[in-house]
Protein backbone atom coordinates (compact mmCIF):
# COMPACT_ATOMS: atom_id res chain seq x y z
CA UNK A 1 0.00 0.00 0.00
CA UNK A 2 0.88 3.63 -1.09
CA UNK A 3 1.71 5.95 1.79
CA UNK A 4 0.12 8.61 2.87
CA UNK A 5 2.33 12.26 3.08
CA UNK A 6 1.47 12.33 6.70
CA UNK A 7 2.21 8.53 7.30
CA UNK A 8 5.98 9.91 5.66
CA UNK A 9 6.07 12.34 8.03
CA UNK A 10 5.26 10.52 11.01
CA UNK A 11 7.92 8.17 9.68
CA UNK A 12 10.71 10.23 9.56
CA UNK A 13 9.64 11.21 13.10
CA UNK A 14 9.33 8.32 14.59
CA UNK A 15 12.88 7.87 12.55
CA UNK A 16 14.88 10.34 14.27
CA UNK A 17 13.85 9.56 17.56
CA UNK A 18 17.32 7.14 17.10
CA UNK A 19 19.42 10.73 17.50
CA UNK A 20 18.30 10.42 21.08
CA UNK A 21 21.04 7.15 20.99
CA UNK A 22 23.88 9.02 19.34
CA UNK A 23 26.70 9.67 22.18
CA UNK A 24 28.89 12.48 21.76
CA UNK A 25 32.12 12.53 23.00
CA UNK A 26 31.60 15.94 25.17
CA UNK A 27 30.14 15.08 28.32
CA UNK A 28 26.96 17.45 29.90
CA UNK A 29 28.14 20.29 32.30
CA UNK A 30 27.65 18.30 35.59
CA UNK A 31 30.33 15.67 33.60
CA UNK A 32 28.26 12.93 34.83
CA UNK A 33 27.59 11.37 31.31
CA UNK A 34 28.34 12.15 27.46
CA UNK A 35 25.13 14.16 26.03
CA UNK A 36 23.33 12.93 22.90
CA UNK A 37 22.70 14.04 19.68
CA UNK A 38 19.17 15.44 20.15
CA UNK A 39 19.95 17.24 23.66
CA UNK A 40 22.99 18.96 21.60
CA UNK A 41 20.73 20.01 18.63
CA UNK A 42 17.90 21.65 21.28
CA UNK A 43 20.83 23.31 22.81
CA UNK A 44 22.00 24.72 19.71
CA UNK A 45 18.72 26.03 19.12
CA UNK A 46 18.25 27.91 22.69
CA UNK A 47 21.60 28.93 21.47
CA UNK A 48 20.22 30.85 18.51
CA UNK A 49 17.21 32.33 20.33
CA UNK A 50 19.29 33.50 22.97
CA UNK A 51 22.61 34.77 21.24
CA UNK A 52 21.42 35.75 18.01
CA UNK A 53 21.78 39.51 18.80
CA UNK A 54 25.77 39.01 17.97
CA UNK A 55 25.57 37.54 14.75
CA UNK A 56 28.28 39.74 12.56
CA UNK A 57 25.46 39.97 9.81
CA UNK A 58 21.54 39.91 10.52
CA UNK A 59 20.18 36.57 10.09
CA UNK A 60 16.67 35.08 9.56
CA UNK A 61 16.17 33.27 13.05
CA UNK A 62 13.50 30.27 12.18
CA UNK A 63 16.13 29.33 9.51
CA UNK A 64 19.10 29.52 11.52
CA UNK A 65 16.97 27.19 14.25
CA UNK A 66 15.73 24.97 11.71
CA UNK A 67 19.56 24.13 10.39
CA UNK A 68 20.81 23.95 13.71
CA UNK A 69 17.66 21.51 14.38
CA UNK A 70 18.68 19.05 11.26
CA UNK A 71 22.35 19.48 11.32
CA UNK A 72 23.32 16.25 13.24
CA UNK A 73 20.55 14.16 12.05
CA UNK A 74 22.84 12.24 9.29
CA UNK A 75 24.85 10.71 12.39
CA UNK A 76 21.78 8.23 12.96
CA UNK A 77 23.03 6.61 10.14
CA UNK A 78 26.66 7.93 9.58
CA UNK A 79 27.67 7.53 13.50
CA UNK A 80 29.45 10.78 15.66
CA UNK A 81 32.73 11.45 14.30
CA UNK A 82 35.12 13.31 17.65
CA UNK A 83 36.38 16.36 16.12
CA UNK A 84 39.40 15.34 17.35
CA UNK A 85 39.85 12.01 15.34
CA UNK A 86 42.08 12.05 12.41
CA UNK A 87 41.27 8.62 10.73
CA UNK A 88 37.54 8.90 11.41
CA UNK A 89 37.74 12.43 9.94
CA UNK A 90 38.94 10.61 6.83
CA UNK A 91 35.68 9.20 5.82
CA UNK A 92 33.27 11.78 7.70
CA UNK A 93 32.15 13.64 4.52
CA UNK A 94 31.23 10.07 2.56
CA UNK A 95 29.24 8.53 5.33
CA UNK A 96 27.72 11.59 6.12
CA UNK A 97 26.59 11.87 2.03
CA UNK A 98 25.33 8.94 1.88
CA UNK A 99 23.52 9.33 5.59
CA UNK A 100 21.71 12.10 4.13
CA UNK A 101 20.33 10.63 0.93
CA UNK A 102 19.05 7.79 3.27
CA UNK A 103 17.17 9.99 5.68
CA UNK A 104 15.72 12.91 3.70
CA UNK A 105 14.58 10.05 1.65
CA UNK A 106 11.85 9.23 4.23
CA UNK A 107 9.79 12.43 3.85
CA UNK A 108 7.31 13.71 1.18
CA UNK A 109 10.05 14.68 -1.77
CA UNK A 110 9.30 18.38 -1.25
CA UNK A 111 9.97 17.96 2.46
CA UNK A 112 13.35 15.73 1.84
CA UNK A 113 14.49 18.36 -0.59
CA UNK A 114 13.86 21.06 2.14
CA UNK A 115 15.58 19.54 4.81
CA UNK A 116 18.10 18.42 3.09
CA UNK A 117 19.05 21.77 1.22
CA UNK A 118 19.50 23.28 4.90
CA UNK A 119 22.09 20.54 5.87
CA UNK A 120 24.04 20.94 2.76
CA UNK A 121 23.77 25.05 3.38
CA UNK A 122 25.35 24.24 7.04
CA UNK A 123 28.29 21.79 5.51
CA UNK A 124 28.62 24.05 2.67
CA UNK A 125 29.05 27.45 5.34
CA UNK A 126 28.83 30.21 3.04
CA UNK A 127 25.70 32.03 3.97
CA UNK A 128 25.27 34.41 7.36
CA UNK A 129 22.84 31.57 8.59
CA UNK A 130 25.43 28.85 8.31
CA UNK A 131 28.18 31.37 9.79
CA UNK A 132 26.44 31.83 12.85
CA UNK A 133 24.91 28.42 12.83
CA UNK A 134 28.64 26.47 12.29
CA UNK A 135 29.50 29.17 15.32
CA UNK A 136 27.52 27.76 17.81
CA UNK A 137 28.27 24.10 16.90
CA UNK A 138 31.49 24.84 17.96
CA UNK A 139 31.05 26.83 21.03
CA UNK A 140 28.52 24.49 22.66
CA UNK A 141 30.88 21.48 23.15
CA UNK A 142 33.88 24.49 24.36
CA UNK A 143 30.94 26.24 27.17
CA UNK A 144 29.70 22.49 28.03
CA UNK A 145 33.42 20.79 28.04
CA UNK A 146 34.80 23.94 30.38
CA UNK A 147 32.09 23.16 32.97
CA UNK A 148 32.73 19.76 33.26
CA UNK A 149 36.30 20.57 34.10
CA UNK A 150 37.70 19.65 30.62
CA UNK A 151 36.64 16.20 31.27
CA UNK A 152 36.50 15.21 27.33
CA UNK A 153 39.77 17.02 26.62
CA UNK A 154 41.47 15.69 29.12
CA UNK A 155 40.29 12.09 28.01
CA UNK A 156 41.62 12.99 24.74
CA UNK A 157 44.37 14.67 24.99
CA UNK A 158 43.51 17.59 22.92
CA UNK A 159 45.95 20.87 22.34
CA UNK A 160 44.67 24.32 22.29
CA UNK A 161 46.53 24.69 18.71
CA UNK A 162 44.05 22.16 17.50
CA UNK A 163 41.21 23.50 19.03
CA UNK A 164 42.22 26.69 17.48
CA UNK A 165 42.59 24.90 14.03
CA UNK A 166 39.29 23.83 14.30
CA UNK A 167 37.89 27.16 14.50
CA UNK A 168 40.03 29.34 12.49
CA UNK A 169 36.34 30.56 11.06
CA UNK A 170 34.40 30.66 14.05
CA UNK A 171 34.75 34.30 13.99
CA UNK A 172 32.71 34.52 10.92
CA UNK A 173 29.30 33.64 12.87
CA UNK A 174 30.02 37.00 15.70
CA UNK A 175 33.30 38.25 16.39
CA UNK A 176 31.71 39.06 19.81
CA UNK A 177 30.80 35.33 20.89
CA UNK A 178 34.27 34.22 19.60
CA UNK A 179 36.21 36.45 21.67
CA UNK A 180 34.11 36.05 24.97
CA UNK A 181 34.71 32.06 24.30
CA UNK A 182 38.35 32.32 24.02
CA UNK A 183 39.06 35.02 26.70
CA UNK A 184 36.57 33.58 29.26
CA UNK A 185 36.85 29.69 28.43
CA UNK A 186 39.31 28.43 26.08
CA UNK A 187 42.68 30.24 27.44
CA UNK A 188 41.44 29.87 31.01
CA UNK A 189 40.86 26.62 30.25
CA UNK A 190 44.80 26.38 29.42
CA UNK A 191 45.69 27.92 32.72
CA UNK A 192 43.97 25.53 34.37
CA UNK A 193 45.44 22.46 32.00
CA UNK A 194 41.99 21.29 30.35
CA UNK A 195 43.68 21.97 27.26
CA UNK A 196 47.08 20.83 26.16
CA UNK A 197 49.65 23.61 25.85
CA UNK A 198 52.15 22.40 22.95
CA UNK B 1 31.31 42.37 40.17
CA UNK B 2 28.26 43.38 37.99
CA UNK B 3 27.65 40.55 35.48
CA UNK B 4 27.72 41.34 31.93
CA UNK B 5 25.01 40.96 29.38
CA UNK B 6 26.23 38.23 27.46
CA UNK B 7 27.63 36.33 31.27
CA UNK B 8 23.98 36.34 31.64
CA UNK B 9 23.05 35.08 29.02
CA UNK B 10 26.02 32.62 28.91
CA UNK B 11 24.79 31.36 32.76
CA UNK B 12 21.19 30.95 31.24
CA UNK B 13 22.81 28.30 28.62
CA UNK B 14 24.80 26.78 30.90
CA UNK B 15 21.63 26.79 33.86
CA UNK B 16 19.59 24.73 31.14
CA UNK B 17 22.02 21.89 30.74
CA UNK B 18 20.05 20.82 33.52
CA UNK B 19 16.65 20.28 31.02
CA UNK B 20 19.12 17.13 29.87
CA UNK B 21 18.32 15.45 33.77
CA UNK B 22 14.97 16.00 34.12
CA UNK B 23 13.71 12.05 33.17
CA UNK B 24 9.97 12.02 31.98
CA UNK B 25 7.93 8.43 32.35
CA UNK B 26 7.41 8.30 28.50
CA UNK B 27 10.33 6.24 26.83
CA UNK B 28 12.30 6.77 24.22
CA UNK B 29 10.42 4.95 20.96
CA UNK B 30 13.03 1.79 21.29
CA UNK B 31 11.74 1.16 24.95
CA UNK B 32 15.12 1.19 26.37
CA UNK B 33 15.12 4.04 28.88
CA UNK B 34 12.94 6.77 29.72
CA UNK B 35 13.43 10.45 27.61
CA UNK B 36 14.15 13.32 28.58
CA UNK B 37 12.99 16.97 28.90
CA UNK B 38 15.52 18.66 26.12
CA UNK B 39 15.84 15.84 23.84
CA UNK B 40 11.81 15.93 23.87
CA UNK B 41 11.69 19.71 23.13
CA UNK B 42 14.02 19.29 19.89
CA UNK B 43 11.58 16.54 19.29
CA UNK B 44 8.73 18.87 19.45
CA UNK B 45 10.40 21.41 17.25
CA UNK B 46 11.28 19.05 14.73
CA UNK B 47 7.33 18.50 14.30
CA UNK B 48 6.26 21.86 14.31
CA UNK B 49 9.04 22.06 10.81
CA UNK B 50 7.66 18.72 9.51
CA UNK B 51 4.01 19.18 10.35
CA UNK B 52 3.16 22.74 10.82
CA UNK B 53 1.26 22.85 7.14
CA UNK B 54 -1.85 21.00 8.74
CA UNK B 55 -2.54 23.32 11.56
CA UNK B 56 -5.80 24.20 11.54
CA UNK B 57 -5.18 28.19 11.38
CA UNK B 58 -1.84 30.32 9.74
CA UNK B 59 1.17 29.78 12.61
CA UNK B 60 4.14 31.96 12.77
CA UNK B 61 6.92 28.47 12.38
CA UNK B 62 9.70 30.25 14.29
CA UNK B 63 7.64 31.58 17.69
CA UNK B 64 6.10 28.13 17.61
CA UNK B 65 9.34 26.43 17.17
CA UNK B 66 10.77 29.07 20.06
CA UNK B 67 7.52 28.19 22.30
CA UNK B 68 7.90 24.30 22.33
CA UNK B 69 12.11 24.98 22.58
CA UNK B 70 11.15 26.32 26.00
CA UNK B 71 7.84 24.93 27.89
CA UNK B 72 9.33 22.43 30.05
CA UNK B 73 12.24 24.80 30.90
CA UNK B 74 10.29 25.49 34.40
CA UNK B 75 10.78 21.45 35.30
CA UNK B 76 14.66 21.83 35.74
CA UNK B 77 13.26 23.31 39.42
CA UNK B 78 10.10 22.49 39.03
CA UNK B 79 10.33 18.82 38.40
CA UNK B 80 8.36 16.67 35.47
CA UNK B 81 4.79 15.78 37.03
CA UNK B 82 3.12 12.66 35.05
CA UNK B 83 0.40 13.46 33.52
CA UNK B 84 -1.84 11.03 35.21
CA UNK B 85 -0.36 11.96 38.47
CA UNK B 86 -3.57 13.52 40.39
CA UNK B 87 -1.54 14.42 43.33
CA UNK B 88 1.33 16.15 41.31
CA UNK B 89 -1.06 17.82 39.22
CA UNK B 90 -2.87 20.26 41.91
CA UNK B 91 0.68 21.45 43.17
CA UNK B 92 1.85 21.85 39.57
CA UNK B 93 1.09 25.64 38.80
CA UNK B 94 2.06 26.84 41.46
CA UNK B 95 5.46 25.05 41.41
CA UNK B 96 5.92 26.18 38.00
CA UNK B 97 4.97 29.72 38.40
CA UNK B 98 7.83 29.46 40.67
CA UNK B 99 10.00 27.95 38.98
CA UNK B 100 9.89 30.15 36.23
CA UNK B 101 10.48 33.47 38.29
CA UNK B 102 13.94 32.41 39.10
CA UNK B 103 14.94 31.05 35.75
CA UNK B 104 13.67 33.08 33.15
CA UNK B 105 15.33 35.82 35.75
CA UNK B 106 18.82 34.41 35.15
CA UNK B 107 19.07 36.01 31.49
CA UNK B 108 18.99 39.71 30.89
CA UNK B 109 15.24 41.59 31.57
CA UNK B 110 14.16 41.75 28.12
CA UNK B 111 15.10 38.59 26.77
CA UNK B 112 13.63 37.33 30.21
CA UNK B 113 10.21 38.73 29.68
CA UNK B 114 10.36 37.89 26.56
CA UNK B 115 10.76 34.20 27.03
CA UNK B 116 8.29 33.91 30.31
CA UNK B 117 5.96 35.85 27.87
CA UNK B 118 6.39 32.87 25.55
CA UNK B 119 5.95 30.43 28.29
CA UNK B 120 2.77 32.44 29.72
CA UNK B 121 1.47 32.36 26.10
CA UNK B 122 2.08 28.10 25.90
CA UNK B 123 0.25 27.80 29.79
CA UNK B 124 -2.52 30.29 28.47
CA UNK B 125 -3.15 28.66 25.25
CA UNK B 126 -4.86 31.04 23.12
CA UNK B 127 -3.45 31.60 20.26
CA UNK B 128 -2.87 30.22 17.00
CA UNK B 129 0.20 28.59 17.86
CA UNK B 130 -0.31 27.97 21.66
CA UNK B 131 -2.81 25.73 20.21
CA UNK B 132 -0.40 23.79 17.60
CA UNK B 133 2.51 23.76 20.24
CA UNK B 134 -0.03 22.28 22.67
CA UNK B 135 -1.17 19.68 20.26
CA UNK B 136 2.80 18.62 19.36
CA UNK B 137 3.13 18.08 23.12
CA UNK B 138 0.24 16.05 23.66
CA UNK B 139 0.84 14.06 20.05
CA UNK B 140 4.60 13.38 20.40
CA UNK B 141 4.07 11.13 23.60
CA UNK B 142 1.76 9.38 22.17
CA UNK B 143 3.50 8.59 19.08
CA UNK B 144 6.47 7.67 20.92
CA UNK B 145 4.67 5.49 23.72
CA UNK B 146 2.83 3.72 20.82
CA UNK B 147 6.14 2.90 19.41
CA UNK B 148 7.26 1.51 22.58
CA UNK B 149 4.24 -0.62 22.80
CA UNK B 150 2.56 1.34 25.04
CA UNK B 151 5.12 0.64 28.00
CA UNK B 152 4.62 3.35 29.95
CA UNK B 153 0.53 3.31 29.70
CA UNK B 154 0.82 -0.07 30.93
CA UNK B 155 3.30 0.93 33.41
CA UNK B 156 0.71 3.58 35.17
CA UNK B 157 -2.74 1.51 33.67
CA UNK B 158 -3.78 4.61 31.87
CA UNK B 159 -7.11 4.22 30.56
CA UNK B 160 -7.82 5.59 27.56
CA UNK B 161 -10.99 7.69 28.79
CA UNK B 162 -7.74 9.30 30.72
CA UNK B 163 -6.14 10.05 27.43
CA UNK B 164 -9.05 11.22 25.86
CA UNK B 165 -9.69 13.70 28.78
CA UNK B 166 -5.84 14.84 28.49
CA UNK B 167 -6.81 15.43 24.77
CA UNK B 168 -10.07 17.59 24.96
CA UNK B 169 -8.28 20.22 23.16
CA UNK B 170 -5.85 18.76 21.37
CA UNK B 171 -7.61 19.58 18.02
CA UNK B 172 -7.77 22.83 18.59
CA UNK B 173 -4.00 22.63 16.77
CA UNK B 174 -4.88 20.53 13.98
CA UNK B 175 -8.18 18.60 13.60
CA UNK B 176 -5.84 16.39 10.56
CA UNK B 177 -3.28 15.65 13.13
CA UNK B 178 -5.74 14.59 16.18
CA UNK B 179 -7.92 12.42 13.56
CA UNK B 180 -4.59 10.66 12.54
CA UNK B 181 -3.51 10.50 15.92
CA UNK B 182 -6.69 8.91 17.09
CA UNK B 183 -7.27 6.49 14.55
CA UNK B 184 -3.53 5.07 13.74
CA UNK B 185 -1.97 5.46 17.26
CA UNK B 186 -4.56 5.61 19.85
CA UNK B 187 -7.52 3.01 18.69
CA UNK B 188 -5.26 0.85 17.54
CA UNK B 189 -3.65 0.74 20.80
CA UNK B 190 -7.00 -0.07 22.98
CA UNK B 191 -6.53 -2.92 20.72
CA UNK B 192 -3.36 -3.82 20.95
CA UNK B 193 -3.93 -3.47 25.34
CA UNK B 194 -1.65 -0.77 25.31
CA UNK B 195 -4.27 1.55 26.90
CA UNK B 196 -7.00 0.19 29.41
CA UNK B 197 -10.75 0.43 28.46
CA UNK B 198 -13.46 0.98 30.62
Amino acid sequence: MMKSRIDEQFDFLREIDKEKEILRQAYVADGTRREDDAERAGHLAMMVMVLGEYSNEPIDKCHTMEMVMIHDLIEIYAGDTYAYDADGNKTKRERELKAADSLFAILPEDQGQRLRALWDEFEENMTAEAHFANMCDKIQPVMLTDAADGKSWKEHGVKVSQLYRRNERTHEGSEKLWDYTDSTMIRPAVQKGYLGDE
